[in-house]
Order: C-alpha cells, then sequence, then structure tokens
C-alpha cells in the first residue's frame, strides 16, 4: 500500500529539480524548500524560501481564494484586493441605469456604504490542507472499477468532508491532483458577508476591453477591493448591517522597493485547471474535434447576444457578465487552437513525451502485470468518453435557461428526498445556500427574449442537420421535432414561456424547498419539461458514472506509473494546477513580440492616452487623461520609465483561477496584481513553451496612483499603510 | 522682377541645411550636393551625392512615374518593379472568377504571355526638367487676380506643355511648388503599351490586407512587374503584338551587399503631395471639419460595397479596387485625425511656424507694402472655398456613377466644339485618349446595383436633413426633392437606370465622339439630367476659377515672403511634394512602438506562419508555407535574423505617391521597395515628426526568395542578372 503510493511522495520530496525548466510548475508550497538551486539563477538567492512557502505566515496565508478567482487581505481590517474582473458580477449586480457603477466605478466612503456583493460571492481563508490520500484510496477502493469505484472515492470524500466541517463556518474538499493519485483534504473559513469597497471606472478596470483580452502591451487598471465581514462573535455570518470587518491574522504590505525589470516575482494563488499531464489522444480530441466546435458556437453566441441588446442599457446590464465570461474563454481558445495549430507537432510532442513511461512499464514483468493494462484501456473509455462530452456541449447550447433552471430545481427536490449522505455531490445540505444565491443571480441576469432568439437560433441550426449530437428525448421534451423551422421553434419556446410562471420570475425561490411531487403535478411547461427530461437525464448521469469510474481507475494507474517512471528517472514532475493553493517563480521579463516587434516588460501611462479613442473599448475617463496630461505622478512614477508604471510582463507559470493573485517581490511584498495571459501562451494549458509563456499584471504602482491621484481613496490607501 | 524670385533660388542654393531635422524633406535631385554636411552623421559620409543626384544618370534616370505611383526599371528590356497595389488595377483588369489572376498570381513564361496592362496604365519617363517661373509668373500676370490670373498662368503653362510636346510620345507638364512660386516644366516619354509580367498571389502581394493597412510588424510582398513596350521605331505606341520591350538607357542593379539596421537609404520616387507649407486655417478647416465628414462617408461607403458584394464573386471583383482605394484613404485619415487630436497642439505650432515670417513682414516698410494685404487676404477667401470644398464633397458622394460618365462626357463634347488651346485643362485633345481609357475602367469597375444601392443611402441622409451642402439644381436633376424617402429614391434610380442605355452599357465609347447636339437630343435620363446640369455645373466651375485665381495671388505672395523670409533667417525650406521626381534619405532603423512595445527594423519569414489564419487578410499560400516551415531559403537569409528578412522600416520621408519606388543603398542599388507609412506617422502630411515618422519597405531579398523558391520566376531573375 504504502509501496503503490511512494512514488508520488518520493518525487515531491526530490530534492533538486532540473534547471531548464525552473521557472515551469505550479508548486505546493510544500515542495517550495526543494526548489532552492533551481531558482538560484533566477534571482532568488536571497530569499527565505522557507518563509515565502508558509501556510501560517504571510504572505502565503494572507492570500485567498473568491472561488474561481485568487485575492489577498491587505489590510487588519479584512480589505481584500483582487481584480476588476474578479468583482464584475459584484459590480454589475449592484449597478442599475440609474446608478451605474459598472461604468462610473464604486468608491464606499465609509464602512456603512460598502455595498452587499453578489449573492454568490465569498471569500476563502485557508484553514488547513492536509494529503489524505491513504485515506481515499484504500486497497479495496483500488481495486473498483465503474460507479462503485467512484461512490467508494465519494464516500471517503464526504466522510472526510463531513468531519471537516463540523466545524461550523468552513468549508471543506478533497482536491485530486495526478489524475487521480493524489487527494488532498483542504479546510477553508467560507465567509459569506462580503461586501464591495472599491471599484474604479469600468474603463479604468476593463480599459482595453476584449479588444486587448490575452493582448500586450496593456494597460488595464484590472483591480478592485472586497471587503470580508463576520458576525459579531467573528464567525462567519450572512449579510447583516451589524456584522463586523473580519479580522485576518495576516495581510500582505505593500512593497517599498520599486520594481524593475530583471527582478525577481512570485505569484499565490489557486490556479484552476492545467492539461500537462494529460495523454495525447485527449490533446488530439481537444483541438482536433472539440474546440473547433466550441469556438464557433460561443462566438455565434457571442454575437447573437450583443445584437440583441445592443442600444438597451437595462438588457446589456443583464448579460454583460456572460457575454464577458463568453468571450474570455472564446478568445482563449482561439489563441489555443492557433498556437496548437501553428507549432503541428504538439500531439507528437506529448506521444514522446508519455513513450518512455509506457516502454519503462513494458520492460519489467512486474510492472507491465500492475499497469500495463490500464494503458491499454484508458484510450479507448476516453473515446466514449469524448462521444458523451460533445452531446452535453450541444444540448449546452440549445437549452432556453429557464429549462435549465427547472431541472436543477427539480433534480435537488429529487435529491432531497434521500438522507444528506446518499445524495449526489452538489445536492447536499450543505449545498441548498448556494442553490439559493445561484438562483438569485440567475435572477439579474436572465433576460427572457434574448434567451429565448439564442436557443432558437442554436435549435434551428441543430435540428435542421438532425445528428446524434441532440438526443431524440431531449428534442421530444421542448415539443419539436427534427427538421422543426426558425419560426416553429420560436413560437414553441414563445409559448412555452408565457405560460411559464417560472419563466415570468414570479416566485422563482419557492421551487428551491417543494417536494418533488409538487415538480411532477406542476403545469408550469418548463418544469412538466423538466421532469418529462428527468428519467433521460438520469439515464445519461448513471452510465456517466460507469464510464467516469472505470477511466479513474485507468488514470490513476497510468498517473502511478508515470510517477514511478519520474522518480525511477529522477526527475520531478508538477501537479497539474487542480484549484488549490499554488505558488509559481519567475522574473519581470519582457519578450519577443509578433516577429518585427518586441514586448518591453512595462507598459506606462502615456499608452493610455494613444490608445484613448474616446469609445467602444478605449475609452479612458476625462479625469485620468487629465492627471496623465499634466504629469500628475505623485510619488508613483518610474524614473526609468518617465511615468507611472500600468502593467508589467512576468515569466511567470499561470492558469485561469489565478486571477487576482498577488504578485510578490522576493521579500513577499505586494509588487501587483496577475490577471492575464498572452494569447500565444495559453496553449500553456498543455504544453509550457519557457520563452513564450508571460503573466500580464498590474503594478501596484498604477493602482496606488489612480487611488492617490484620480479617485482620490484615501482611506483604503491610508487603511493598506500607504 | 528677379528680385522678386530671387528668395526662391536663393533658399535652394543655401549650402548647409540645419542639421536637426537633416531627414525631413522631400529633395530636388538638383538640391542634392548641398545636403552633404547635413547628411553626413546619417552614415553618408563615403557616398558621391553628385552622383547619385544627377538625373541623367543611373539611378535617378532609371526611377519612372506610374501617374500616382512610382516604379523602376530593373533590367536593359524594360522590365518595370512596383508595389504589388500599384499594379492591383491591371491584375483585377485581367482577372475573371474563372482565371482569377488576383487570386493566384501571374507569371508570363514567355514575353508573347505578358499581358496588356490596365487601358489606363501608363509608364513615364523622365526627360527633362527645367523650371520655367520666369516665363509663368510674368510681371502682367503676377499683377493679376481671379479667374484672368489663372487663364494667363494657363495660357502660360500651355504653350509650354504644347512646345514640350511637339516632340510626339512625349508628355509634358508645368508642376507648380511653394504655393504658385515655383514653376517647372517636366517633360516625360509616355508609354503606352505597359503589360503585366508578374504579380505574386493576393496573398503574397497584399498578405495582411486593410488588417495590416499602414501597420508595423508587417509581412507584406507588395511587389509586382510591369513591362515597358514601344513600336517597331522604338517610340511610344499603343498596344500591337508587334511591340517590342522598350530599352531604357538606364536600370537600376541588385544590391550586393546586405542590408542591415543602421543602414543609410534613399528612395527616388514620385511623392504624391504634401501640405507642410499650408496655413494654419487650413489645417484647421481640413481636421476640425472636413475630415471628420469624410471618414465618416468613406466608413458608410466601404461597408455599403463590401456588404452588397459579399459572396458574389464577380461583383466582388469589380468594386475590389474601389473598396480597396477608399479603405486605404479612410484608414489613413483616420490616422492623421487621431495623431491630430492626440497631440492636439498642430495648429498652434503652425501658428506659430507662420508667426515670425507675419512679424518679419510687418516690420518693414517695403515688405509689408509687398505682401502684408496678401496674408489679410488670404483667409477669407480660403473661407469661401472651403465651404464650396464641402459642397462639392457631399455631391461627389451622393452622385450616381452613371450621371457623372455622363456630365464627363457631355461637359468633353462642349469643349470640343472649341479650338483646342481654348478648352479647358483636362478637354484638350491630347486628354481624349485617357478619357478613353477612364471609360474603359469604369466599364470594368461599374456594378449598376450596387452603385445606385450606394447613391440611394447617401441622397436617403442628405435629403432627410435638407442643408446647403446639396445644391437645388443638383437634386431636381435627379428627380427628387428634399425630404424624399428611400424607396421613393430607390425607384427614381432605379427606373432612371432601366430606361438609359449608357446605364447598361451599350455603346458607351461612342458617345466619345459625339456633338453636344446629340447630348441635347437625346432621351437618354442619365444624358438629359447631365445636360440639364451642364449650365449649374458651369457656373460652379466659373465662380471657383474666380475664387481660385484670387487664391493663387494671395498664395503666391505669401509663399514669397515665406521664400524671402527663410533666405533672411538662414534657413532652407523643402518644397512640398506635388507629384515631381524628388530624392529622401534616412536610415533602416527601429522605432518605439506602442507604449510597452519596440518595432524591430525588420520582420521575417516566421512572422508569416505566426499571422497566417488560413482565412480572411491571413492567409498565406499552402506552397510558401512549406517553403518557410523547411526551411528553404536559399541564399536570401540575412543570418542575424536567422531568416528571410520580408519588410523593413526606415526613416525616409515619404508620401502617397511614393509606393512602388526604389529604395537604394549609399551606392544606389537597390535594395527594396517602399510601399506604406505607419499610421501613427500619416499626420507627417501636415507635420513633420521625426522621432515617429517610418517608412515601410519591401525588403528585395523576400521578392527575390519568392521569386527563387515559390514562384520559379527563374526568367525574370536572369533578366535582372540575379
Amino acid at each position: 500500500m504504502t509501496l503503490r503510493l511512494s512514488p508520488l511522495a518520493a518525487a515531491l520530496a526530490l530534492a533538486a529539480l532540473p534547471a531548464a525548466h525552473a521557472l515551469e510548475g505550479m508548486w505546493l508550497p510544500e515542495q517550495l524548500p526543494q526548489l532552492r538551486k533551481a531558482l538560484q539563477p533566477e534571482g532568488w538567492a536571497g530569499a527565505n524560501l522557507a518563509a515565502l512557502g508558509n501556510r501560517a505566515q504571510a504572505p502565503v496565508a494572507a492570500v485567498v481564494s473568491l472561488g474561481g478567482c485568487s485575492a489577498s487581505f491587505v489590510s487588519p481590517q479584512g480589505l481584500v484586493v483582487t481584480n476588476h474582473h474578479c468583482a464584475y458580477g459584484s459590480i454589475q449586480h449592484n449597478s442599475t441605469p440609474q446608478r451605474d457603477l459598472l461604468r462610473n466605478g464604486f468608491l464606499a466612503e465609509r464602512f456603512e456604504d460598502e455595498l452587499p456583493a453578489s449573492p454568490t460571492a465569498r471569500i476563502y481563508v485557508n484553514v488547513e490542507a492536509r494529503e489524505v490520500t491513504g485515506e481515499v484510496l484504500t486497497p479495496a477502493t483500488q481495486a473498483l472499477s465503474g460507479a462503485a469505484r467512484l461512490k467508494a472515492i465519494e464516500a471517503a470524500h464526504k466522510h472526510l468532508v463531513a468531519g471537516c466541517e463540523q466545524d461550523a463556518g468552513h468549508r471543506c474538499q478533497v482536491a485530486v491532483s495526478y489524475g487521480g493519485a493524489r487527494h488532498e483534504l483542504v479546510k477553508m473559513l467560507e465567509i459569506r458577508d462580503v461586501r464591495l469597497v472599491h471599484a474604479p471606472a469600468d474603463m479604468v478596470g476593463r480599459f482595453g476591453g476584449d479588444t486587448d483580452n490575452w493582448i500586450w502591451p496593456r494597460h488595464t487598471g484590472d483591480y478592485s477591493f472586497y471587503r470580508a465581514y463576520v458576525g459579531p462573535d467573528g464567525k462567519p455570518a450572512d449579510f447583516n448591517p451589524a456584522n463586523k470587518p473580519y479580522q485576518p491574522a495576516h495581510h500582505l504590505k505593500l512593497a517599498q522597493q520599486p520594481l524593475k525589470e530583471g527582478d525577481p516575482v512570485m505569484v499565490a494563488g489557486y490556479p484552476g485547471r492545467t492539461s500537462r499531464l494529460r495523454l495525447p489522444s485527449e490533446m488530439a480530441f481537444a483541438f482536433d474535434v472539440q474546440r473547433p466546435q466550441q469556438i464557433a458556437a460561443y462566438g455565434a453566441r457571442i454575437d447573437l447576444l450583443q445584437r440583441l441588446t445592443r442600444g438597451q442599457r437595462e438588457a446589456e446590464l443583464r448579460v454583460a457578465p456572460t457575454v464577458a465570461g463568453l468571450s474570455n474563454a472564446h478568445k482563449n481558445w482561439e489563441g489555443q487552437q492557433a498556437s496548437f495549430e501553428r507549432s503541428g507537432d504538439l500531439v507528437a510532442r506529448k506521444t514522446a513525451e508519455w513513450a518512455p513511461v509506457r516502454a519503462w512499464v513494458e520492460a519489467d514483468p512486474q510492472r507491465q502485470a500492475r499497469w500495463s493494462s490500464a494503458f491499454s484501456a484508458i484510450d479507448e473509455l476516453l473515446q466514449m468518453q469524448h462521444l458523451h462530452d460533445l452531446q452535453s456541449f450541444w444540448m449546452e447550447q440549445t437549452t432556453p435557461a429557464v429549462l435549465n433552471q427547472a431541472r436543477t430545481l427539480y433534480r435537488a427536490a429529487q435529491q432531497r428526498a434521500l438522507p444528506d449522505a446518499e445524495r449526489e455531490p452538489g445536492f447536499q445540505a450543505r449545498d441548498a445556500a448556494r442553490h439559493q444565491a445561484a438562483l438569485r443571480t440567475f435572477e439579474r441576469r436572465y433576460d427572457a427574449a434574448t434567451d429565448l432568439a439564442v436557443a432558437r437560433q442554436f435549435l434551428e441550426g441543430a435540428l435542421a442537420n438532425p445528428s446524434e449530437l441532440l438526443p431524440a428525448p431531449f428534442i421530444a421534451a421542448l415539443g419539436l421535432e427534427p427538421g422543426t423551422k426558425g419560426p416553429a421553434i420560436q413560437a414553441r419556446l414563445q409559448a412555452l414561456n408565457e405560460s411559464s410562471a417560472l419563466a415570468r420570475g414570479g416566485n422563482r425561490e419557492a421551487w428551491l424547498t417543494r417536494p418533488a411531487a409538487d415538480f411532477e403535478a406542476s403545469d408550469d411547461p418548463w418544469i412538466r419539461a423538466a421532469v418529462a427530461l428527468a428519467p433521460f437525464d438520469a439515464e445519461r448521469r448513471r452510465s456517466q458514472r460507469e464510464r467516469a469510474g472505470a477511466i479513474d481507475q485507468a488514470r490513476t494507474q497510468v498517473m502511478q506509473a508515470r510517477l514511478a517512471h519520474a522518480q525511477a528517472t529522477g526527475q520531478a514532475l508538477a501537479p497539474d494546477a487542480n484549484g488549490t493553493l499554488r505558488l509559481s517563480f519567475g522574473q519581470v521579463k519582457g519578450r519577443p513580440g509578433v516577429d518585427g516587434s518586441r514586448w518591453e516588460a512595462f507598459t506606462t501611462l502615456r499608452g493610455i492616452l494613444d490608445k484613448h479613442q474616446g469609445k467602444g473599448d478605449f475609452d479612458a475617463p476625462a479625469a485620468q487623461r487629465e492627471a496623465i496630461r499634466a504629469g500628475r505622478f505623485d510619488r508613483f512614477a518610474a524614473p526609468e520609465l518617465r511615468s507611472v508604471p500600468v502593467n508589467f510582463l512576468a515569466t511567470l507559470d499561470t492558469t485561469g483561477g489565478n486571477s487576482g493573485s498577488a504578485v510578490l517581490n522576493a521579500k513577499g511584498e505586494l509588487v501587483g496584481l496577475l490577471f492575464d495571459g498572452t494569447l500565444d501562451g495559453v496553449i500553456a494549458e498543455w504544453s509550457f513553451d519557457p520563452t513564450r509563456v508571460r503573466s500580464i499584471c498590474v503594478d501596484a504602482r498604477y493602482m496606488l496612483w489612480q487611488m492617490t491621484v484620480v479617485d482620490k481613496a484615501q482611506r483604503l490607501l491610508r487603511e493598506m499603510g500607504v
């Protein structure tokens, strides 16, 4: 048993890593002292790596998760800095055409002016992270496959989580890495009363918009401030005016030394997902089949949402977060796809990466007996999985949003009839509040006319070309059939919506607590459709679980083989990102741009005036432009740049989820916020190229300049000790 | 008399120019030896400037004009190299959906495969350039104003031109510079049998398209080859299969030394127009009033033309040259406008530039008596002129193309009734062939449905907001009235077109020779409209001539004062470009790009793969991409770039008309072709900023590589001595 897991422990414990890719890897804090040698040539010789990697101290202890974004405490009063695009939903939630915070920005003058963030907003403070692989992958579980395996693993996870969540106000999860070979129990304090404290004007925080997204040179002031509030007892609580600011044990300090090109920087945050340890067949499916379809569909969807709401500020505000999210993914995928196609040999390289592992397994009878069958099984299993994924994607694209809500509500009602421990993940008692918050977010973002028009368009395309991608029960539940034309689809969807109280938004929240029988007796057409689809949905989930369990078994074994091979050959293996706390290391550094150009390490305020067009994505606020023109740099200018630095490039290995992460100097002081990568670097999700990959960061000096000179946020500056 | 002109001669004869703007100026070849001192620090110390500026030797003698573009002889057999975008009309003229030379490129395997260029294509070989200011601005003429002045100047010009054109096969013109203060008689051999020899595929010659137009980094193979043909007697002749290649006395040789950053380069060509010596009031009108209207109108026009012809290859081919021309101007104007608005103080700087001249005039009674009244008069005259210009612009935008043809044809018929010498310029016997060629070009580019839809759109806008911009007689001639709505306009225009033989394209050329009476008796509705408009058109021309003559008198005096002031203060004054042969000097040199980036001096083949998208403006031919991927660089790679250089930046002062110009090294050898500037440098038409202005050039090595490795144009390479 211990032996089976030892390759992992050994790989994590390697004393020194190959220097070539010293900057690659999103490391567990525990691995940090082992990087000393590799990091020396990168400017980290003098740093106290043990302290920087200590989860119980600042800086790491000051870093929090927002669930999808990263953030950090920057004052003893629970002030949290993150990206503007991470707080976007909360700014939008508080915006109306009459009080357009999104457009104009927001600054709370006093604590009592701070606004409740979006209902789903949470601040998660890391309390504990403990490896629990042995408790999850017992010998009995390791022998299982199919749904039974998943059930055993889930049971172990639930048991661990339930025990952990005995501690009220905490949220726990078991995070899986190395393709199932490592399990880690993470315990977070879950702060539910999150308030919006400050956001710059949209055309500071989102300057450059989608045009500049993933692009350098960049001039985006992508920062905003939340504050964590807790009950008078100091424990997490729902929003209440009587709540008090949370007092974190640790917070980040702002850097005292100006940042320069070549300086070492690290990033501490919650990267979401990378796929570097995936198999060649997975990469081939992603880029040869899946991505091209996704890119086309999202492109069409963005286009429709923008066209249908143009000029109607109310509808525009409703769909703005959706459009922003879709656009971000779309540009990312396009960038990955372009890099993939341009390089031309990534699948071959991935194949070459795995070939020695497979050869090593086959070279020894004992290893062969242990792992060979998993290598043979996994590709066939994945092929089935990929077909399933395509079907799911097309159903998502064609399903009206209210039907999705109805399906979730009905499923939750069905699950509520079961004892809590037997429910499916995501439908336990602990998830109820999140379901409510999600429904409230839906209330604010749902625009019926737009949603139906989008569904009509996608359904029209899908039904005109009947294929197995839209299953028959799904089509029937909508009262449609293959070949139904656009006007008939439109009429049908509209008829459903018009006679549906759920669509009109009567009292949606009431359905969060009604029993399944109420759904089954309802004559609301969308609820009836959801009830009709339930057996089909359940069967899809059942077969999917069976397959997922088989894949999990094979993948765990394949990854155990890979780890054993890494150990045997003296290589270190960074785990793929999985949403848990990680540290990355790099330097502030420019790079070659498009052939014939070079990207410098810093941009400055000058570029804001250069890019300003007075419209669209380049419409800097007049007050800001005046301050720049007048050269009112206060103390924030970098002499060598003759201006205030705005954004900078760094050789940091990051990915989605790292947004809002603190960028720290070698002393662990805040020098900026990570907010983006460059478009030709997004392929790093699958394959890391150290010559091209750069993270794009807001320079803290720009944030402080804007807050000092333009937005007059003196209260917050004092609080941060500026 | 001599005294009055002496400031000019003196300014041209200044021995040394201020060094600060050594690279500014499009110089007459005669001025070149005087630049020796100023050019020394720019790397020209060892160059034989006298030889480089000698009109009777290569390189200058090898440089030709295409009328709007520049070009050069590159073989003893009359082979001419120019830009792809300069030969675009000729490539398009020979393209059909079945034989799409525009898309696929063209390479004549033998002399007899070379294709007749567009009917308007000409090659003008400079034979003589002689200053004739004294013969034009006689004392009597200098005293004149209004139409009488223009008539006297035109008479002098006509006399000089007629004398010059006694020499058959030549075309002469008097070019005016320094705002009327200098007149130069230019004599050109006019080669009428121009043939298309070679053009690369559209996605080599136009790679990057409008997206990259005016942009760096750039990867455009903007070159094509013509050949000049003459009759068996060696004299210019119309196209005839029996014609022979023209044998120029001089042709350019290709550089033997590889070009590097920092190398001195010069450009020899025919820059069209700059406005650096214009008055502050002219700059204010251009950017505060005129350009914003033009930018909006051209933007709408391009949009319509593209939308209406999308997917119909026939119509697309017809409007392609129009769209290309409009887009080019549109992007240029937008760039100028952006630079103007960003700098914010250009009018103030222009005012400051003229203020000392005015003060100097007023400081002396004699100078005051001679020039003061001209300074007072010109601004008021210009104000009237600017109103007239706006009216003309809006009539152009709203006039259906067939009506324009009808007006030109009728006017030509009216003019033909007069003795040749009394006709208006452009309507003399010598212009007849050009009218015919223009009509043939119209035949190929006219797409009735598109044209009417565009006219309808613009008329609808103009008639909905009645203003003095569309004069009443013009509206009446179209059978419309203020307030006519879109559908009624459409119906009216269609009715006119349907009953018009001229619109249907029966026998348009017959009208080139019919007498005015035939027009007046015609019942073709467009010809009737043209006849109805003729008195209005004539009156507009009459009043315009009266005003233009007054402005000419004032401007000539103002410029004489400016030249006198320059002489008195020891400054040199480069003449504005006026379409005559000029030389500019600079260096191969990168520059800062958008804040946070740097533009390197060269791009390489790598960038073609980087930019390739397989669609739109970035769709490099497969054969080219294969050759790049395989690293088949032949002998054309630059070792320091590890690839073949594609385009380069140079600090050359150039403008529209310079397109296709030879870029030469200090030995006068060909190193590239100039084809563009950068968008933030187009303001250089009005105000030159030496830190920003860069010309964009095709590196000759890219052209030779593409011809050698991809297009197999060995016949031409041998002919050029490669």
